[in-house]
């Protein structure tokens, strides 16, 4: 039987990165190809202790139905922390909780974008947002990442010619996959050019916590006075992305129409994640949690980027020095001759899996001279061993 | 500022259950209105114990980023019980693990239906699923429903008549609001009319295992030889809904892109919830768990029955008598003179809340003369409140 298949998901693919995921689960392969946290960087204990507890103390809580905006502990929880600590938040502005910070991503498109509208992003760009923009039809624009940020001067030209932009997409921290940060000086230019063009922007913030060196950056969030940032966090990389916790932190009145769609999706996001998540928050030392967490990453990073300037510089590879986040960007010389994706089949072949640039970008089929390298996943030993096969890789064929 | 919305959310309300649910959070007002499991059919215990050995055990498993079809094992136990016990899923089907029964829904939308394509659902149905519909702007074409499913002529008209059918949404069994199980024959002169007219078929089973009376009737998944039937069932009142968990069981063709959706909604369930569901189904007594929650909805719904023949029957009111599910539909006599919105609206200022019929249809303009009574959520006390008040304002109305 030929079954219909809409127009808007007619065209979607499956992730590429969970298409390569598939190769990481053959244990021979060593992979460098995911985004998930260091396991030990999970507060197993602590979350065994708070499960017990709640469901001792309020198991009907936890197992009946709960309000679509989210557990009101929790929301506070956020709201206070980010309110205090980030300046991010204002009377205009409220709180809900999501599925993970992918179904912002969702509910603001679905909210805010009809079929054929644009949506304006970074390009390269994280590859689950862009398929879930195109998962309604969006005409997706991609700007130039520079070491800095996007090409301002591309992103008002796009936002002079390109048609109903809806938002700019913009992860500001550690970007996935480049590992850049939007410089301040740009974070208020792209402010200024959304308020100027009468856009929103969508604010995608998972890695900002993990910070590992350098000074901090206010979000495009905290410097929104006329109401035009939705931001979006996540609990995956802090606490457990297993528990699918995210939030948006949004104009009210956008936030209402992404509240109907929520009760449409999955009417709302589990009890038990989010009564851990907020005892999390407020009985234990969640700061000092998230200290704990840069600690393992800055030494992951560091021993990861070790490895790169003694294994990919000689072969020609540079990468970007990164400052947080979870990946590493590394790019071939410019006259290399090979297609990223021959380079990284060729490495899996080899077993070991790095994610190809071109993923990345609006349009799959683009050139890139980049792969992505995940270092939070791999034990020290797999680093090693993937670092150096994709170094007599690059060896053999730069 | 004037936020952009989308087409297909503009004209999208909040559902007026959810609302109305509002009046319930009054401790003062009895609702009859929700729709939730009775507190005590939660096995609290057993999700304690099973919790803490998986938090114990495999607490890595439990917090890391799990697969889009969902948790194997989980996917197994749901498989073999529907396989070997009703007769659901051949080898051109497979199963996917949803965020509650309602992404199912969603998923099959997104996936199949262009705005303005036509959702076939029966006359009243489910207003949760009707939004869901409605969030992708598909045109909702409702049958009547009779005591024994829908109006097959009117059926067949509407495949005939109507543009773009994607599929028919159907619950077959104690359907909510109105109670009704369709008739084998009806079951199957609607899986006839879908071949016969190439449209799919969306069976929606949330309450197939609370039948208190009467015999079972084959699923229309059960007698699905074509590859024509999606099958939707839910944890959420058999186990817990505060765990979101549902499941679509389906051609592998229309699954692989219902799951292709769900990546970009919220990339996979929650992890807990799916072990301690495929604990809980294997490794307890999971037969003896429903036989003990058919027991307090037999004795729920047996008392509420005679609350009705005492209070409202002598008003006029008459109901029709259930053989399981959640919910008891009421009607007015037809001559009342008196809009349900007005009657409800009624009954929620002298502190008891009913759901008007109207809340059901596919134009919520559309006149009712029916109001739906829950059952499982009340206290015998709430209940007999309730239902008094309503008898006496019924006394005065009609």
């Amino acid at each position: 039987m030929d079954y219909y298949v809409s127009d808007r998901v007619k065209n979607l693919k499956p992730s590429a990165i969970r298409e390569i995921f598939k190769y990481a689960a053959d244990p021979s392969v060593v992979s460098l190809s995911a985004g998930n946290p260091a396991p030990e960087a999970f507060p197993a204990k602590a979350v065994s202790e708070i499960s017990a507890r709640i469901l001792s103390e309020e198991p009907t809580a936890a197992l009946q139905y709960g309000v679509t905006e989210g557990y009101a502990p929790l929301r506070k929880a956020v709201w206070d922390r980010l309110s205090s600590k980030y300046g991010i938040g204002t009377e205009n502005d409220d709180i809900l909780i999501t599925s993970g910070a992918q179904q912002v991503m969702d509910l603001l498109t679905k909210s805010t974008v009809n079929e054929g509208d644009t949506v304006i992003c970074e390009a390269p760009s994280f590859i689950g947002s862009l398929n879930t923009f195109r998962s309604y039809n969006a005409h997706l624009c991609g700007i130039p990442l520079e070491e800095d940020g996007m090409d301002i001067a591309a992103l008002e030209e796009a936002l002079q010619t390109e048609k109903n932009v809806r938002f700019i997409y913009i992860i500001s921290n550690f970007q996935n996959p480049s590992g850049v940060t939007t410089s301040l000086e740009k974070r208020k230019a792209i402010y200024e050019l959304a308020k100027r063009y009468g856009t929103l922007i969508l604010e995608d913030d998972p890695y900002g916590e993990l910070r590992i060196s350098g000074e901090s950056i206010p979000s495009i969030k905290s410097i929104d006075k006329d109401g035009i940032v939705v931001y979006a966090g996540s609990f995956s990389k802090v606490l457990s992305p297993g528990m699918r916790l995210g939030y948006a932190i949004a104009p009210k009145q956008v936030l209402q129409k992404m509240i109907v769609c929520k009760q449409g999706e999955d009417v709302h996001s589990v009890c038990w994640s989010q009564m851990v998540a907020a005892r999390f928050m407020t009985e234990y030392d969640f700061e000092g949690h998230l200290a704990m967490l840069r600690e393992i990453y800055r030494k992951k990073a560091a021993f990861c980027m070790e490895l790169l300037d003694k294994y990919l510089v000689p072969a020609g590879i540079t990468y970007h020095k990164i400052e947080g986040g979870l990946f590493i960007w590394c790019r071939l010389p410019e006259n290399a001759g090979i297609s990223m994706t021959d380079f990284c089949r060729e490495a899996v072949l080899r077993k070991v899996c790095v994610v190809p640039g071109n993923a990345f970008l609006t349009d799959e089929n683009e050139q890139s001279s980049s792969f992505r390298i995940n270092f939070s996943t791999p034990t020290d030993e797999q680093l090693e061993k993937g670092i150096k096969i994709l170094g007599e890789l690059a060896g053999e064929v730069l």
